[in-house]
This record gives C-alpha cells, sequence and structure tokens, in this order.
C-alpha cells in the first residue's frame, strides 16, 4: 500500500476521538522560537481546526518580553528571586504580548489557511483579575477571578481559531500579568475542554529514576508532587493540569513542544509522547 | 522530522480545498470485491466525513446481480446484446442491490465509525424515472427524469453518510433498473457537487497513444470521443462525467479503485491518479 | 347537514387529540397481503402526517420470507419448534425485508403522496443487538441493546415518513434477524412515542369469555398473561405492549388490521376496535 | 368498507392540495348570524389548522352594527344612497367589530379547540389607510393604502389564528372603517395566500340564464363585469376577487356560507359549491 | 458641557440596568385621562422598546366604562357596595376595553413609533378565568385561574408591544371582567418580569406619619397591610405587589401617574419616586 | 415637566431613525486624548449598543506613535515629507496600536459596562492589503484591498463592541500601516453601515467664507475639492467620506470630536454639528 495512504488511513481512529471537541493549547517555549516549528505547529492547529477539532490558543511571551525590556533599557528589580513587574513593565509587557507576539501567532496561522483572531484577557472582560496575594508583593501581577468565555464559544462556534494573550484588567481597570499556564488551564475549565495541552521544552514528568511517566492520575500526581519527584519548572505545569482536570477538563498533556509536530502526532497517532494527566 | 507527522502535515492544502464540499462517489468493480479494498474504502469515506467533506455514496453490483440470478436458476434473455430485464429479475435486482449490497456498504461503513445511511431512488422520491427508450426495450430499465435530493442532503447536512442504490419507480410505481454511473451523475448536479468520482478498473482516459490523460476539458473529451479515442467501457463513463460538469459539477475523476486508497490519495495528496474532466 | 361535512367534521377533537404526536405502528399480516387493505394502511398514514401526526412504520415480512426460502429451494431447519435461522436464510431474509418488502412499503406511501423512507436497523447504527440467548440456540437471531434513534427523528422532523426493516447487526457486523414487534416496542420507548399500534389479524384481547378487553392497565394485562387468560400467540403481543408503556410510550393499541382503514377508524373516530394497553 | 373510514380517507388528496397553504376567509353574512352554521365555521377553521392549513379570518358585523347604532338612538345620515360614518357611528362600529364582533369569533375558535388572536387594522400597523376619496364624501370610510402583514405571519407561523376586525387609522390617528372584502383581499395578497375564501349569502357567480359558474378566468370575469352580467351586491365581490388574484393570490372563491362546513366542503371534498376564480 | 448630553449620559447605568429585561406596566387613572400625560405615556413605552426593554401593557377603563353605561340610560345595580356586573353591562364593558380604550391606547403608541398589538385575555386563551366566589355574587366578574402567556412573548420576542385589555372568559365562553391590576400582576409572574409598575394616582404607600415609604419588603408590607396602616385604595395595590413578588416578579413599584413621564424617570433616573416593594 | 423627562423624552425620534443601524466610528485627535473626552466617548459608546445600535470603532493613535518611537530613540526619516515606515518602525506601531491603545480602549469601554472586544486588521484576515504604490515609497505603508468583515459582523450580531487597529498584512505576512479614516471608510463600505463618523479637531467643512457647511451632497463636496475650497487636513477626510457613500454607506459625518458627547449629540439630539456628507 502507499504510504502516504497507510498514514493518513491510520490517522482515522484519532481524528474520530477528538472530531466536535473542544482542545486549549498553551503555546510557548522552544515551539515559539524557532521558524519550523512555528510553521509546524501553525498548520497543527489549521489540520485540528478543518478535522472539527476546535483549537484555542493560550500564549506567553518571556523572551520576546525580555528582550523589549532590555531594549527600553528597563533595569528589573526583583523581589524574592521574583522579577517585580512595575506600571512601565506591564505597559511593555502588554503591548509585546497583545501587540507583538499575538498578531504573530495570528499571522502565522492564517498563513498556513487558518482564520485566527487575537485578544487578550482584557477583551470581552474575558479574564477577571486581581492582583495577585499569596506570593508576596511582585507588583502588577494578577490571579484569575473569573472567566467570561462567551466571546471565545462565539469565535469557537464559527469558523475562527481564537489566541489569547494572558493579560487582564482588574476591577479598576489596572493592567495584571497572569501567567500562561493558569490562564489556559482556567480558560480549559471554562470551556469544558477536553483535553489542555501544555507545550514545555522537556520531555513531560519523570519519575524518580527520571523515566517519563506516560499517563498519571491526578492523585498520583499529588503524591508525586508532595514527595518532591516533581520539582523546579515542572511544579507549576503539573499544579495547572491538576486544576484543569479538578475543574472538568477531561485530561492534561505535558508535551515536547521541542519535536516538530508534537501536537499533531498526540492527535492524530500513536507516537505521542510527553504526559497525559487525567481525573482519575 | 517525524515521517508521519510530515505526510499527516502534508494534507492540510488538499484538505482546505475539499473542506466543506459535496463529493459524489460512484463505488463499483474491484473496490467492491476485494476486502483489503473494500476496507480501505470505507475508511476513506470516514476520514471525508471528519475533514468536514460531504461524501455521497452511489454504488452498482453487478457480480452480486449475476450471481443471484445464477442461483435462481434464470436464463437470461439477451436483446441486441443488451441484457433484457423482465419482471422477475428486476424482483432479484431491486432485492440485491437495495437489501444486499447497500446494506453490506452502510455497514462497512458503519464498521469503521461512520454513520452511513443507504437508501434506494424510491426512498423520498429521490429519482423519478421513466423506462429507458433510446436503445430498443431491454426490459425494466429506466433513463433519470428528475431528481428530489431533499432527503440526501438532510442527511449530508448531519453526521450521515448517504449510501444509495440505483433503483426507481415510474409514475406508476413500477420499479426500474437504472445505470449507476448515471445516477451519481444526476445526483451530483441535484447537489451542486464539487466533484464526483469515479471508481472504474482501468487507469483513467488514455490518448491515441495509450497514455494516461491527467486532465481533460469537456470540449476535449468531446473531441477524443467523436474521434473514437475514447471507447469501448470507456465511453458511458466519460459521457457521463461529461452530464455532471455541464450540469453543474465542478470536475469529474474517473479513477483507478483498484489501487488501496485511491479516492483519498486523489482528495488529500498530490498522487491522485486517473483523468480529471472540467467544465471547461 | 351534508353527511361527509358532518363526518370530516365529527373527526375534529380527535386529531386535535394527536397532533404533534409520533406514533409508531407495527406494520404486518393481513393489511400487508391484501391490496385493498395496503391502499387503505397507505392512506392513513399519509392522512396522519398530514394532519401534523408524525407516523413510523415498522414492518415485517413472513409470508414473504417463506416464499423466497422456498423459491431458493432452502430447507427449514426447526430447533425446539422454532426456525434455526443460518447464514443463507438470513441473507435471503435480509434482502427480502430490506430490497422488497420495505420498498413496496415506501412505494406504496409515495404512490399516495407521502414522502417514505425505507431503512433498516443497521442505517445509521439504528438498532444495536446481539445474538439471541435466552431461548437456546436459533442461529442469527437477534436481541436488540441499543437503539440510535437519530436518524428517524432527523426525518420525522421534516416531510418524511421512516419505514423500518428489522434486521441488524451486532459488533462485529453479523446480520441479524429480529421480531419486528419488538423491534417496534423499542423505537416507541427511544422515541417517546404517544402510542404504539400493533395491527394483528385478531380482535385484540380476549377475556376469559372471549370477550373483547377494550381497555387493559399495565397490571391487568400481567395478571392475564400470568393466568393464562392471555395465551398464544398474544402472549409476545401483550409482552411487547407492556415493555413499551414500561418504557414510557403513552400506549399501545392492539389492532385489528385485518378490517380496513383499521388505523384512521383507531385515530381519527370513535369507533375504535382492538385493545388498549396503558402504563396505569 | 366502514363509511366514515371512506370518507376520512377520500379526503386525502384535497388535504395534501392546501397543506402548508394560507387560506384568507372573508366570514360574514348568515354564516355569522346563525348558530349551527357559527360553530360548524369554527370547527372547520380549527380542523384547517390542525391539517397544516394556515386560516386568516376577516369579518365584517353590519347586522351588530346595524344593532347598536339602533340602541344608540342614532340617526343614520345617506349621501348618495351611502351611509354617511360620522365620528360617533365610527366609535360605534369600532367598538362593536374590535370588542364586541371580533372577540365573539375569537372565543368560538377557541371553543372548538382553537387559539384564535383578534386584532384590528391598527394592530402593529396591519392596515395603513387613508379617508376614502373615490366615491364623494361619506365620512370616515377608509381606502387601505399599505399593508404591514408582520403582526399576522408572527401568529400564522405559529399555532395561532388570526382574525381580523376591518377597522384602520389613518397617518394623524383619525380612525376609518374599512370594508371587510376589501381588506380580506389586500391582506391575501400581502400573505400571498394560496386562496381566498368570500363567504356570502348567494350561490356564487351566475351566468346571463341564472345558471352558477363554477370557475371563471379573469379575464371572463371582467368581460361579465362589463357587460352587466354581474351586477348588484355581487359586483363589488367580483371586484375584490379580481384585485386579489392579480395582486398574486393564487385564486378567489365565491362560496356560500348559508351552507353548513361550506368551507370544509370546498376545501376538503369534491362537493364544493360557489364559483372559483382564477388568475388565468 | 451640553445640558443635554449631560442627561443622556447620566441614563447609562439605568438603561444597563434594565436592558433585556421584561416590564409589565399597569396603565390608569390620570395617566390614561389628560392628553400631555397620555403622550408621554406613549413615549415612555416606545422608548423603553427601544432600549432593548420589553414593556407589556395592561389597562383598566373605569371612567370610559362609566360614560359609556351612563350613555346607553344603563341603571347599575349595586350589591354590598360592589357594583353588579349584569351580561349587558358586561357587553358594554368588554367593547369599551377591548374596542375603544385599547385600540386608543394602540394607536397612541404607534403614534410615537411603537408598533402596539392589542389583544384581551380572550386572545389565545391568554387569561383563563371564573366566575369570582370570594365576594358574594357581583355578576359576571372573574377571577384568573390560569395565564398561557404564549402569544404576550411571541409579540415581546419581535418588535411589537402587547397592549392588554382584562377581559376574559371562562370554560363554558362566558365573558367575565377581570380587575387590571390582578391581571397586570398574574401576567407578570407568568411571564417571569423584571418589574411590574402600577400606576396610580398618588405618591405611593404612605407611613404612619403620612410620609411616603420608597422602599418596602414584602414582610414590612404584609406588617402595614396587617396594622391598617396601608388602607382604603392601597390595601389591593399592595396586595397585588405582593402576589407579583410572591409568584417570582422582581419587584414591584406603585408610582403616581400623575407627574409627566413617571415611568421614565422610574426607569431611566435616580428622580423616582412612590413605593418600591421587593420580594425580601 | 422635568428638565431630564424632557429631554430623555426628546431622544425618541432620534433613537428610532438610528434602531438597528450599523455606525462606524473613527475615534482618534483630542477626544482620544483629554479623560473627560475620553469617558464621555466611551459612555456615548455604550449608550449607542444599548440602545439598538451597532457601533464598531476604528482608531488611530499617533501621539502614542510618537511618544514610542522617541521613547525608543528612533530617528525619523522623511521622504517627500511623508514619515518614511521601516521595518523598526512598524514592529513598534503595531505594539502600540494594536497592544496599548486598543486594549486601552477597550477597557475604557468595558469600564462603562459594555463588552468591547479589540483586534487589528490581521485577525480573522479582516484586512487584505498591499504596499501603497501611488505616492512613492513611505516605507511599510498599506493600502486596503480587500475586507473580509465576518469576524466583525459575528461580535457584531451579539453584545460585542468590535474596536479596530488599523494594522493589516500583505499576502507574504509582511505588516503594514493603514491609515485609520481609510479603513474606518471601507470598513464601513463592507458592513453596508448606516453611517460613518469621523471625529476630528475641527468644527466640519468649511465654505469659501469661512462659515460651517452642515450637509453636502457628495456632488457638492466633488466640486469643492477641486476647488481647492476644501484643503489641508481636510483633504483626505472629504475623500474618505466620499470613498464610504460612494460604496454604500448611508452618509458620513465630519464632527468635531474636541467637544464632549460630541457622538450622542449627533445621534441623539437635535444640537449635532459638524458636516454631513451624502450620496447624493
Amino acid at each position: 500500500m502507499n504510504e502516504r495512504a497507510r498514514i493518513l488511513s491510520e490517522a482515522l481512529p484519532y481524528i474520530r476521538r477528538y472530531h466536535g471537541k473542544t482542545v486549549v493549547v498553551k503555546y510557548g517555549g522552544s515551539a515559539m522560537q524557532k521558524d519550523d516549528l512555528k510553521t509546524a505547529f501553525a498548520r497543527d492547529i489549521v489540520l485540528f481546526k478543518l478535522a472539527g477539532i476546535n483549537p484555542v490558543v493560550v500564549h506567553g511571551g518571556g523572551p520576546q518580553i525580555d528582550k523589549a525590556l532590555a531594549d527600553a533599557g528597563k533595569q528589573t528589580k526583583f523581589v524574592r528571586g521574583l522579577r517585580y513587574t512595575d506600571g512601565d513593565t506591564m505597559d511593555i509587557v502588554e503591548m509585546v504580548l497583545g501587540g507583538a507576539v499575538n498578531k504573530q501567532i495570528v499571522r502565522l496561522i492564517n498563513g498556513e489557511g487558518g482564520r485566527a483572531v487575537g485578544i487578550t484577557g482584557k477583551d470581552g472582560n474575558l479574564l477577571e483579575a486581581r492582583k495577585m496575594r499569596a506570593k508576596g508583593d511582585v507588583g502588577l501581577v494578577g490571579e484569575i477571578t473569573g472567566v467570561n468565555a462567551e466571546v471565545v464559544s462565539l469565535l469557537l462556534g464559527e469558523k475562527f481559531i481564537p489566541v489569547i494573550a494572558p493579560v487582564a484588567a482588574d476591577g479598576k481597570g489596572q493592567t495584571l500579568n497572569i501567567n500562561a499556564d493558569t490562564a489556559a488551564a482556567k480558560i480549559a475549565v471554562a470551556l469544558k475542554a477536553d483535553s489542555l495541552f501544555l507545550l514545555t521544552n522537556t520531555a513531560g514528568v519523570l519519575d524518580k529514576k527520571g523515566k517519563l511517566i506516560e499517563e498519571l492520575s491526578a492523585a498520583h500526581a499529588r503524591r508525586l508532587l508532595k514527595s518532591g519527584v516533581v520539582r523546579d519548572g515542572m511544579v507549576p505545569k503539573v499544579e495547572c493540569a491538576l486544576d484543569a482536570v479538578k475543574g472538568g477538563a477531561g485530561s492534561c498533556r505535558i508535551i515536547n513542544g521541542d519535536k516538530q509536530h508534537a501536537l499533531l502526532l498526540e492527535v492524530f497517532t500513536d507516537a505521542g509522547a510527553g504526559t497525559r494527566i487525567t481525573p482519575n
């Protein structure tokens, strides 16, 4: 049999599995830096849409922000190891995320034949937030207190692909910076999404011996957090995943975005990599 | 890059091209006889549906009819070289096409996860017909005088895949046998289909030197018919194709159904084979 | 007053009673054999549809099957008094029910101005079934394990009249023969039908003294079954009726289909005959 | 065959003919005076609605108005033989038509199970009118200058039966009395009705020898008007009919409302009486 | 700032508060007698509709009825201080309310650019009623036993403004007079209205010292009724208000309709007057 | 009468005039700089939405861009008096318009209770553009070659208020700066808007003697352009207006945005100022 035909045909059960479902993709890391990964990502997203899957993209933009702050000669102040977001920084963050990065992603997707629409958490009051309190005063960093997903649902229900920059306003109109993973998780919950995909730069969750765990129940994940097996940068990722599945998302995948077409392989083949965290 | 990912990803522009379009597939010949071809066909049809393409299947069933007539000890009468369809033969044809072959195809498609619904030209008055007059009295053979495609459109607009056996009734309720290629062409016209695919057992239309012609305008095709370059079994196929594109179908492909996943390759890759006949 | 006007006008309260309701009619017996009864049945069904009632026809076809088996020189094997359905028999049953009888009924209804669409339990996965286990191995006889009535609802909601042949496939694609009364009852439940009409060749349920019982609560019917007053061929009819009303159908009528326009009289006049079985 | 069944069944082709159509009925004369005729009328209207026909009733109320004017001791002034409608008379006409007669008809229809809604030409600005100019000053008598049928269409599209009293307001809010036949014709045109039925107290249009003409083309009707064969009270009826069919109504029937169930017989049987005026 | 601009702009939060809500207005008293108040009322109602509020008007008509009864030389019989409504009186009441007053209000609203549609409780079986029993035999006075608000909802959902005369029929078709305040309250409950506005000729509910009470919980209102602080004509108003808020209306305002644009001021400014009765 | 009530009530005919219409507002100049004007603008826009008018905001951002370029120490190169937009400049323009200004306006409107959604011409492929050719090479400045307004219509049809930054991409993905007036005019044409409002810092179009012209036909406006009476900064405004009305927008108003609530006064009162340009 023609190889091409075989491979396309083998995608059938996977496409069937996701048809009509909503998936929220946290886009970031290498997948957002390298040209070939960027194009592959955009093609995957458009392919999802055409195959009857409803993708929602939530993106970060750390490196672009760092560069813009440097260009502006902005000195970063640190509070207990965390960057302090003052007013000027917030202005730059908002412009970079909402005006530059968001529109690059929109253009990337549209270049592959999609109809992406980029918004931030302020648009349609998508994200309600307040200054984060838990971790000391780190300035204009917000935590989400509510999600009004109507504008996303409206776009999703038509041919559009929503692309969301995690910036929000509090009740008084003060702009706040929101962690992109958290925003993606909250939006996945609000949309009752089938899946949340967190693109990272690592293979997934590793066990004590450094071996990749392919599937992980929420309970197991919580134990791994507690015992310290999950640590460093993976901690907030797993916490996010737990929030999502607890809130009603079907599952959360932590995927290595460094691999070309990681999303497509995850969804349309059995060659998926990374860790899948499920509610039970 | 992962081979699988590359191939899936390369299908993107083709899927985009057909998304939201209706395609009518005349299913017959080897593709309906061999198990691997049958499964591949069913998978292709379901994949089309999931990818937002609306397939309609019109099928023949010559070999099954021949076998049933032989089993019944039915002597075939020939009139000027054409089989004469008497009342008993017509009863057997209708039972075999509408009750056996049609339901096998339905089951085949549903086995791959589709939701096929099998009907004949009688259902919902889909096909209006009268006894054929042009070619002498060959008994209960009909020509189509009208198409009421509402029942097909209704199914198409939902998750269902219509599978149609070319049997019709005339105004007095007399059952008539209809040529499947013709029925497919007429239905393609009534649905304003984007494409009509005629699965055959040959490579496509050949030129004087026996070389495959990949693309053919209607005018060119008419010249080839006139000059006798197109001859024998290919004549009615090309006439059908011309009827379809003249009536408003976007194009007609004559494809070798003997090749596994011929449909999928035709639609989702640049490896399509056979001849494409276009209106201009 | 004009007699015609009086009679039409007296139908008003009955039409009002059924307007907008779904009724499932098990069609079989004499009503399917004699020409005048057949025409009267078809007119009744079309009249129902025009009067805003949604009829669904489920049919049997015993005599036609018997004839086809005899024509094929097929010896019937009996197991404990029940016909054993082997593979060849099943093929013939499916062709006769789905390809011949079903299409005759479709044509009959369409001849009176209806828009019937004939399907079997395989179409749209309408009936899910497995080999019957309760009564010993009688071959390819199935019991219904699920009903996916979407295709029927879709047709019903438009101008179409669904006509259903009780043939289904099990999970592996094996074709199974289903009792028509049972199929009608299960479909009535799935559609939350207002009424199930079982056309029989007898007057209805008789009491100990052989007198027709016009109305019967489910509890009363169960007592009559237990005490043996209901016996022979009436037992499965009453069991069917009990299944239907237990599952949520409004009521079940066992009607003598041997009487011309039995359905119409039952629905549009106070001259209805037969037995009405109600949930309470 | 059961007589009742036969008659109901014979109505089938007629019901099919009118199914989904809109019919405007001018209700007046004896049919509005005698109790048995009133009840029969109401049943016919409800039966139409249930059979998928959309009836709209436009009524007059001459006798009731006469009585109310007499009760009020109101002297009628005549101008060139026509009653002059002064302000007080108009007040009484509006109260009687819109407040008494209209609501009696509504109640009559609802008593037979319909859902009638009574309005006048003022409601929803249904009728735009101005003082009639053609025939000398006869006071507050109006001619229709526009029809805004949205409110009627809205009610029609649901389960309601609109009942309309022919009273309107001019641009300054002055109430005007409108001829009911004319109002019915204009509303039939605005609704693109299939039929306009004018209930009268006579058999229909008679030819020179006093014999009923059953069918009449518009051209023929115009000749009969010109030649004086149609005369007296039948002149405005025929003019109305011509206006309706010229404006796009399918046909107009002038029917003897003095006959019980005249409407039902006209629509559901071949026993219709009166004259049918067609566009060609 | 321009005064006009300031005032319009200050209406914003109030408009936002009521946007998309249904309000039922009992219209009567002076607001229905004086020309300037009538025009102001009509403009307020149309303004509500344009601002996305859905007004429903329920009206009385005491003075017009008194005048009509006097004109007709009708002697009023009193039973225990209450007017006895005999058959002739009821006929006049129905004609005056449904045929005269209702259409004047319709015309008034339409004159300001609205699309009012006037009906009574008989239309679409809006109000089901029976002879009132509680207060001795006062003739054809009804109490409401059911509300079928479909016809009102249908009109509301489009551009129409329903105007309702409180006349109903009992099960036998007997016409009954209904108290307008009560009808308004019952309709508000059936529509789950946000607010019920009762236009009166007094300032609102007064406390022991004769001072206006601006806001009143249901519990407090009940105490004032019991203690006799609320008395005379205000008793039925407050009882009505309590019925409405108990039944699910958001709140009830008793407003002085003698003040021009009382409704508009109540809804679109903080200058509202009268008493607001709330569920808690 | 209460002053407040009088003014609100007098707005009625104006609100009626605009109800259900789409208006495109080019927002810029002083109205975007001063806090009181900004708040007044946002309230006007929300008031429009609540009153059933569909506002679309297209904004510029010259001063903010100038400041950002200055902050970035970016030297502006001039070509024949026009600023040359190089790649770095374009990056800053896009970030400022799409990331900062756009979101400030969104927040401003949402702060007054609206549901604004901010996008740029890239989102949903709203604006198709190519490098401007007419005026010499001024770098990355674009002219619009197509408008895909589906995303705007989708938002408009729901409760959202689209806010558009005039940045677009050409076919190769190159970002281009678009004149905001032109973008507003093109979008007004694509939406078949009733009105285009251009907020400026001047009174409107002046005649030879410097007197404001309140209304101007397209033909007259063309003559004023030709004769040089319209000159300097007013030339492109008037050209824009002519493009809009020629393309099918109902009219274009050039309004002094320096006046508080200029929009509201223009739409809801007769105190509108500025110049109205009409097609004829």
